[in-house]
């Protein structure tokens, strides 16, 4: 069957052009001034509207600065976070500056039931709770609410929680590494609130990472509910094909 | 060193409360009407007004509805997309109900250079560039922007596009599995034009995945920029701890 497409507008193409330039200057292929917009316009076979268009959605995602005379100039870099393994924001984060929390709480709670569930408490069994705002160098990257269990918890109350990752804490305490995690990813548009905690434009976007850690054993032990800024931070895996999906015809 | 944290303000215990909700909704535990205002205030040990501000989070997301005597109910569950493996939309979605793709574009091009580069190309090798509007039923769930390598993408214009997934097209062509991708995942708040493609309301948040598939050889075959809306899919995985991080103690 021949598809029968209807043609593309121009916001369309823009679209198309944004996405291959976003790209470019994550992977610092783009790193300081872009290309003029005609070079842009001869590169991607399109007019020089639909360049300007182009520049208009990745400024408006705060990705460049437009100005006459000065031209376009990248305004920020992303920061990755690995997908094919359970680390750390400052495990992650090696290399490229100092990572601080601010700890915004630290107490002991009744936890609510879910999180009594998933975390394989008994009933009347407290957690610690830990909010943390995680900043590299000045720049907010990311809001943590973190439950642990009691046993583990109560020891991390008396640890530096403004100079450490929790999971650094919970192998040091339990003597051994973690396992694995749960994790789920979710993009949010931020509340008010929280976008005013991250210093993050109102509206702006937000991936929403929930995490059930276990340890080696299998046993849950922390349960993080994280805020990562949209425009600071690209979650970066691979993934490989399953053997029962690929037609083996040959 | 014990942290001395500030007290939380309610908006910060509103969120706390939020996320857990969030997730017993995604979960399946609370499908239809939530427990009453204070069911909720009791389980999470805090004021009615808290509950009211965290059932207001998540009204704004779109999950819940709020009527008076009505209360308050669930009004749609997201889908859940693998990040343990490499599947098209159709085989995540399989016995949630029918995949169609509406095509918006499938046509040869002159890929930009960086296109053309991540792709392998060489200089004046031309790609097949397709846009499909992914639906599940009547409900738009992501737009696709695809560049095919011109050998298989000649073929892909003869196949039915509307109800496969490229990558079983692709698996039928080369005659072989695909091995695996290279994904970056990242939140962004959809631009107006995005948005009304995608019946997202405006300022609507969308997980942006771009990802480059290669066969089992190892050669780049299909590049695609793939919008999900936010409100309708949350990528889940499992990750496990690197043996190089844990601090192997005992």
């Amino acid at each position: 069957m021949t598809a029968s497409p209807t043609p593309l507008r121009r916001a369309d193409r823009a679209r198309q052009v944004a996405d291959v330039l976003r790209q470019q200057i994550h992977a610092g292929t783009v790193t300081d001034a872009l290309p003029s917009e005609a070079e842009l316009a001869a590169d991607y076979a399109v007019s020089r509207n639909t360049v300007r268009e182009a520049l208009g959605l990745l400024r408006d995602e705060g990705l460049i600065d437009r100005a006459p005379r000065v031209g376009t100039h990248v305004t920020q870099r992303k920061f990755d976070h690995g997908l094919d393994a359970l680390r750390g924001l400052k495990e992650t984060l090696r290399g490229q500056g100092e990572v601080r929390n601010e700890v915004r709480a630290a107490t002991r709670l009744r936890p609510p039931p879910a999180v009594a569930r998933r975390l394989r408490l008994s009933p009347g069994e407290s957690v610690v709770y830990l909010e943390r705002l995680r900043f590299l160098g000045d720049l907010p990257l990311s809001l943590d609410l973190t439950y642990l269990v009691p046993d583990i918890g109560a020891e991390i109350l008396d640890r530096d929680l403004a100079g450490n990752d929790v999971f650094a804490l919970i192998e040091e305490i339990s003597g051994g590494p973690l396992g694995s995690a749960d994790i789920a990813l979710e993009a949010v548009t931020a509340d008010a609130h929280s976008a005013a905690t991250l210093q993050l434009p109102e509206g702006g976007a937000i991936l929403l990472l929930e995490r059930l850690t276990r340890l080696e054993d299998g046993r849950p032990v922390d349960l993080e509910y994280i805020r990562l800024r949209g425009d600071r931070l690209t979650m970066r895996g691979n993934l490989v094909r399953p053997t029962d999906t690929g037609r083996r015809l040959i």
